[in-house]
Parts: structure tokens; sequence; C-alpha cells
């Protein structure tokens, strides 16, 4: 009974994936894979956008270089068009030499590796002078509002080491490093330090977005290498009086005129039906932006390249976008979204590369349970790829208002997750730390979902 | 009829698995996790190895000092006993430092990164000098054996970057590594060089064992730098006359005395029931040997550290083996396997950690197919730490002497193999190229097929 059960389900898989795919999918993706793999362009496109052209954060002269380059070398790769979508950006800058120093117990000042947040303000020429109280987290802080006026509050609050995918251990200290200057300013706190959001055997520290709540003083925050943080931690839990000094220097000026960057290959069948993937091209400002997101960037134009290669021929029309201004504002993304809605263009399926240049592993998918359902019956056609873990809740911030405005099926590459929070948003997030061969194997993932969905449907 | 079918299947498996595993198996591999995610030993025994210690060839000292510090931290992690097994083993010296030297068209000479192949003997004190002639690969060497007399011959043979799993593109260059050396003195060869075995997007020389054949001259062998590789060949594919020099120094002492170290967790239930884990305690001299194989030894420590820390009373012994020699003679392996048979002793698994410290995929197993259908009961328990891709035909240099000898099933973890021969054998297999939290997970995995196999048997 058992064997015969067994038997039975064997064919019902075979035949569902029969129905779907054909060895000529196999053999397509191959070639993709061949040409992907011996090809020069990914190494040389990432080599440029890193050491050529390097940081880009919304508003840098970086950003406009990396617009020409990108607009460039999409056209270079044999799109049907390149076109670029303007959006108006904020711009930050983060104004000088972000310091810390600690005079632990009245002893002589003692230097930690600090950087400020996106989009926190600066303390002023002379910084700010204060002694620092330790809290375990936000509740903690409200817990001690009372000791907190006119101090500077080091939130500590590590990476959990004990959550294999990394990004779960980011997502808990993402509400830390967005609220914690506020939250602390409610109580009249000076300033406001936390750990670097970084699972790195290293000093590194990691800036990335804050907000502030327009209810209290805008104080400054910044965010502490690891080490450092410890050693604070260390000497804090010990009771030693801890006096600190913060120098930042983060201003705004005016909102600046940016772009998305489109490249299209032109639907034969249904070209008002779009397939959209992407990455984003600004990065922090303290980095080449290698993984994040250079690699999103590399591996669009590598899906691009191949096609064009190989001379495939859409059946849906296929955008690829490299996204403006993802760190510190989302305007590429929204306003992606919102012309589409605006033109009621028609948005069959989104895909975004965000997470590093890392050995992938699958996808994940928000969708319906039937589309869900179907790319399913694919899977046995990534395996040689390694991308065939498919999860679902995935999308990208660039597409998600994809799927909010036209419930557009939206799902992103995922990259092995245990490096990247090495690398995330600090200065080693470089050229050197990215392997090419991963790098292109997603890529080979990313070109194979595209060109299943276009096939198939969803 | 079809969701039917399904559900009735989803319970069989379900089934299965309870009738295998437990809660307690993943709860017990969880607290594995937290453990070693959360201690520093996988980094600090790391680091000593490669940089306190660093490069321990066969009879180098590095490989003494290794052999004391492997005993002291095994004993240190509270083994029930540790011993060493004494073993023979080769002492190859490389002598100097290797040299290639190119004059192309009578042009000034360039130097070309390059290291000669282990057990290699050397050139003598004023090298070779002579032509260049270069061959695709073995077959069209023999094709050519008119034109080889005195000449250095290059085997112009490449990895094979299209295949996915670097070690098939390994496996393929793995006998023209081997054999180059004798086929060319067949035919009167002065010399060899060849292509590294390497993915790796550097320069950087990987070197490795050959062999010679006996029926003829011994003449040096070495393996160039992937860029110069290609140089050479654009040069003589553009017909241009190449005049090398090639200086190797390599020579053997007498065979001299090293030892396998052996921690023991004697079994409370068969304690005459042995499993074997492991990895080789040797690397090549000119690197520190972090990948290979520092990682297996440091996964080897963690996973009996873990053990320990968390109480675990083994059913079977279990061993942690350091072994000796795997690189240039497969001494340690081959005198583990010969005193067992000697001693008659009963294994019943072995499991060796050889292919890098990277994000584990799964593992290989050399076993009977009742056995294979019992593990593939286990994978569910792998799926949250990465491990969960199950293959036939695998196992380890320095167990599959137990498999040959006694049948014992015998299995490798799979790390991604994306970035293993880029520092394979070279210079830059250095401490600093290991991600800690990688090189965990993998003990992680480990630590849950030894618990599994200990648990319920094969």
């Amino acid at each position: 009974m058992f064997k015969q059960i067994l038997l039975i389900t064997a064919l019902c898989v075979t035949s569902i994936v029969n129905a779907q795919t054909t060895i000529d999918d196999s053999i397509f993706i191959k070639k993709i894979s061949d040409n992907i793999l011996t090809a020069p362009d990914a190494h040389d496109n990432l080599y440029h956008l890193t050491k050529k052209i390097g940081a880009r954060l919304a508003g840098s002269n970086g950003m406009y270089m990396a617009e020409n380059w990108g607009t460039f070398t999409l056209q270079s790769l044999g799109a049907n068009e390149v076109y670029l979508q303007e959006c108006k950006v904020p711009h930050w800058v983060r104004g000088g030499t972000d310091k810390f120093y600690i005079n632990v117990n009245g002893d002589k000042k003692k230097e930690l590796a600090v950087l400020a947040l996106g989009n926190s303000l600066g303390a002023g020429k002379k910084g700010i002078t204060a002694d620092v109280v330790m809290v375990s987290d936000l509740d903690e802080m409200a817990a001690r509002a009372n000791d907190i006026k006119g101090k500077i509050v080091f939130v500590n609050y590590k990476f959990d080491d004990k959550l294999i995918n990394t990004f779960d251990a980011y997502s808990k200290m993402g509400f830390i490093r967005r609220n914690a200057a506020s939250k602390a300013a409610k109580y009249g706190a000076a300033g406001v330090v936390i750990h670097s959001l970084s699972s790195g055997e290293n000093n590194y520290p990691h800036t990335g977005a804050m907000a502030y709540d327009t209810n209290y003083a805008k104080i400054p925050a910044a965010a502490l290498g690891n080490y450092d943080a410890e050693l604070l931690a260390g000497h804090l839990a010990k009771n030693k009086k801890i006096t600190a000094q913060l120098f930042t220097y983060g201003y705004f000026l005016p909102d600046t005129t940016e772009h998305n960057v489109i490249a299209v290959l032109k639907g034969i069948e249904q070209p008002e039906q779009i397939i959209t993937l992407g990455g984003h091209l600004d990065s922090w400002d303290v980095c080449e932006g290698a993984h994040d997101d250079g690699a999103g960037i590399v591996q669009t134009m590598e899906v691009l390249r191949a096609f064009v290669a190989l001379g495939y021929k859409p059946r849906h029309t296929i955008r690829f976008v490299l996204f403006a201004n993802e760190e510190n504002g989302l305007r590429g993304g929204s306003k992606y979204a919102a012309e589409a809605k605006a033109k009621n263009e028609q948005h069959i399926f989104a895909l975004e590369s965000d997470a590093g240049g890392f050995t992938p592993r699958g996808f994940s998918f928000t969708m319906s349970e039937a589309q869900h359902a179907k790319v399913n019956t694919w899977k046995n056609l990534f395996a040689p790829y390694g991308g065939d873990k498919f999860t679902s809740g995935g999308g990208g911030s660039d597409i998600n208002p994809l799927n909010k405005i036209f419930n557009t099926p939206v799902c992103e590459l995922l990259p092995d997750s245990q490096r990247y929070f090495d690398y995330h948003h600090a200065a080693n997030d470089a050229f050197e730390n990215v392997n090419i061969r991963e790098l292109k194997l997603g890529a080979i993932n990313m070109a194979a979902m595209i060109y299943l969905v276009d096939k198939y449907g969803l």
C-alpha cells in the first residue's frame, strides 16, 4: 500500500512538472549558465561600479556617475530601449568624520569606532559631552526615563548570533536603529549610541537609516563597532563612570533630482504585460556598496546581457531597473510604482536582488497560493544552480509598492545570509569581498526565474 | 483524488520521520547550534592553528607544533582520553623559492607566478632553460611526442568555469597535475608547467600532490598562476617563440614519525562500536591551511566541545581524529584503518570534513541503500541549518580506507563549493578568508549527524 501511494504520487509530481516545463527549459537555462559563468562582464562591471565610482548615496556625485554609467552600460548590452525615470530624492550629507571618545573613571580618553546613522543630524561643532547610561533595550530605556536626561544613552542590544538566518537578527535590531534617538529624546537624552547591526568578527561600525519623530528633539545617533560596543558594555557593567564625547555632522541639503535607470526588452506577444527585475544603484556613503547593492545591479545587467547574447525574444516586456535611493528614502521604487499606476500599466511579476552577491539558496515569494503552487513545479530546474529553496513572504523594498498597488506577484533572490551583515553598510562592503562566481550564480537563477515566468506566466 | 493522495503521502512521510526522530532531537540540535554559534572557540582555535602555527606539511616543524596544540586542545575540551597514533610520513621539502621566467621573441625576461608541485624534484641549481611547447591536454602531448624532447611542456588545460560544482572541475584537472610530468618525461621533456587547479580571479599559483612514474626521468613540474598561464597561452597561440627558465628545488628527506591525534568520548551502551569524525591536521607548505583543512580540524573540536558542554553521553564510542599527512601521502588515514583492522575494531560510521569551512549544503554518503533511506528520514532536522542536501558517493581521503576494509558507511560534509578553489593549496588559504559563522554552521550539521547516527544507528 505504502509503496503504491509513493509510486502514484511520484507519477503525479512528475506529471505536474512535465505539464509545466520541458527538457528545452533545462537546456536553455544551462545555456544561460554557461554564458554567464564564462563572460567577464560581471567581474568588470562590479569592478567599475565599486572601484571607479565607489560610494553613491542619493544626492552624491557618485550617484550621478553611477546613473551615467548604468545608462551607458545598459545601452551597450543591446536593450531595445534605455530611459531615465525622474524622481526627487533626499540629500543627506555626513558632513565630517564621526568620532566617539570615552573617559573611563576619569582616565585618559579613548577613541571608539563609530558612524553616525544615516539621516541623523549632527552634534554641533563642539559635539556633545555627557555621561553614558547603558540600557539593554528600548523597554529598559522607557523604564529608566528618569536616569536619561542630559545623558548619552547606549542601547546595549546585540546582533543575535543564534539566529541562523542573519536577516532575522537584523530585523530584531532594525526598530532600535530607526527609533532609538527619538525614544531617548522623549526623556531628554543628549544623544544615542547603539551596537552595529552586524555579525562581523571585526570592529567596523555599520551605518543605516534612522528617522526622527518630529515631536521630540533631533538628537545625534550613531552606531559603534561591535568590539568597541562590547568594550563599552564591559566598563558599564562594572559600574564604571563613563563620560563621552560624540561628534557627528549630518545635515540635509534640499531634495535633488535623480533617476531610475530602465532598460527594456520588448515582448513579442504581450508587450503590454510587464515583468520587472532590478536592484538599487545607490549605496551608503561609507563604502563601495559591492554587495549592497552592486551585486543586484550587476546581476540585473547579466540577465539582460545573457538574454540578448542567446537571442531570447521574450513574450512579455521585461524591464531591467536600476532603482534610485533605496537606502534612505525609497523614492525610486515609489516613483516606479506611482508612474505605473498613473499609466495604468500591467505588471505581472517583479523580482529584486538586494541581499548580497552570495551563493544562492532560493527565492522568497509574495503571491497567491495558486501562483506559488505553479512556481513550485519549477523547483527542479533550479536545483543544479543552488536556488531551489522556495519560501513565502519575500519581495523587495523597490518592488513591494507594485505588489501593494496592483497585487503584482513579487519575489526576491535569497542568497546565503551568513556573511551579509559582516559587510552591510560598512566600509568593508567592497569589491574584494564579493566572489564573482557566487554573484554569477545568483544572476543565473534570476535569469531562469524571469525566463520561466515569461514563458509560462503565473 | 490527487489531494487525497497528497494527504496520505504527507501522513506517511510524517510517520516515517516520527518513527525515527522525535521533537527532542530537534531541541537537542538547536542546543548544539546555540552553543556553537555563541562560543568563541571556533574562532580562537582557527586563529591559533593558522596564525600562531601556520603551514604544517608532513615532516615540518609546523606539523609537530600542530600535533602538540591539537593534543592539548582536545584534552582541554574534556574528552575521556586523548592519545597519539604513530605513523611514518614522507618528508618533502620545497627547498627554495620557485621561479619561472619567460623570454618572448628574445625580449627582456618576465617573471611569472609559479609553485612547484608537491613531491616534485628540483630543477637543479642552475634550473632548466628550454623552449616552451604548448599542448591543450595529455592526449595532444602524446600526439606531439616528437616536438617535446628537451622542451618545457605547458599543458594549457584550464579549470572549467562552467561546472557548477567546482569539485567536478578540480577532478577533471587532477589527473594532469598528478601525471603530466612523467607523461612528458616519457617523450624526453625537460620540465612541465600547468595551470593552477583554481577558480580564482587572481594570480596565486596553487600547489598540490603529483607523483612520478619511476620508469621515466623525474623532471620538474610546477603550476602557474591563472593570469600568468593565460598570458603564456596568449603568446604561444600567436606562435611567439618562448624560451623559459624554471627553478624549483624540491627534495625528499627520509620518512619521519608523526601521529594521528585522537580524542575519545566513550560509549555508555556499546563502547566497542566506534563512530569516527575528523579532518586532517597537515596543510601544504605555502599557506596557513585555514580552509584545507583547518576548518575540518576546528569543526571536529567543536563537535566534541559542544557534546561535553551539553553533557551528552553517547551510546557508542566517538573518536575525534586529527589525521596526519593527508596532503602528500595519506599515511595517517591508512594507519588509522590498518590499526583498526589489526585490532579487529567495529567501525559503524565515519564522517570527514575536508572541503572547506564554507556554508554547508549537505552531506554525501557511501553506504547501503537501506542506510541511505534511513538517513534520508532525518533530512528535515538539517534543513534549518542548511545541510539537508543528501547525495551519494561521498566519503573522505582519511576515512575511505575504513569503508574499504570494513564496509563502514562513510560520509562527508558538503559545504558550498564556489570559493574553495580560490584558496585551495595557495598562499591565500588564510584565516582572513574563513567566515567563522559558516565554519560553525558546518560543525553544527556535523554534530547533528553524529548525534543521530549515535542515537538511531544505521
